[in-house]
């Protein structure tokens, strides 16, 4: 997928599409803080841990090299931060293979 | 401060008055969570550094060994989580020497 040719305004899709993601997983986030159970010193601990899993999970996923695109979009439409709508624009084999990952 | 005797009693106390600074100083993230300004992406990770920083500071701090309790005491009363008059029943000179360290 390293041969894949990105167009200016399929750069612009794509940017607009990652930052969207991003956005609503970090809400996703933050909503689960807000809900997050905090009586006892041990849910300190374990919000503690749960946002340092959270932030790695994010560094690893949200790769913005044109190499990686195709599978993070893939990977972000499954669960569920992105819709394939929401990449029109891109060219019919990005598309396909996105979708293609997206069912995996 | 490592031949400092404590009696079965002083221990009850000085076990009670640890545990109720750990459940303060706890219940005062807590309310710092609930307070935080949860709107970007940056103000999670944000508040995951500072929960990490929190929990680092809190295992250096309670450390519940006799050698360490005078000055833990001192320490923890310096900074509000504690009172001096919860540590009554401890020997003259353990409540003299907390006191010192209270005023560094």
């Amino acid at each position: 997928m390293n041969d894949i040719k990105w167009t200016k305004a399929e750069k612009n899709i794509a940017k607009e599409a990652f930052e969207m993601a991003y956005q609503r997983e970090c809400q996703n986030i933050i909503n689960d803080i807000k809900k997050y159970k905090l009586e006892q010193p041990e849910d300190i601990w374990s919000l503690s841990e749960m946002l340092q899993e959270r932030e790695k999970e994010i560094n690893n996923m949200y790769d913005y090299r044109y190499s990686q695109l195709i599978i993070v979009f893939g990977i972000l439409i499954k669960r569920g931060f992105l819709k394939i709508d929401e990449l029109a624009g891109l060219s019919d084999d990005k598309i396909k293979q996105i979708k293609k990952i997206r069912s995996l």
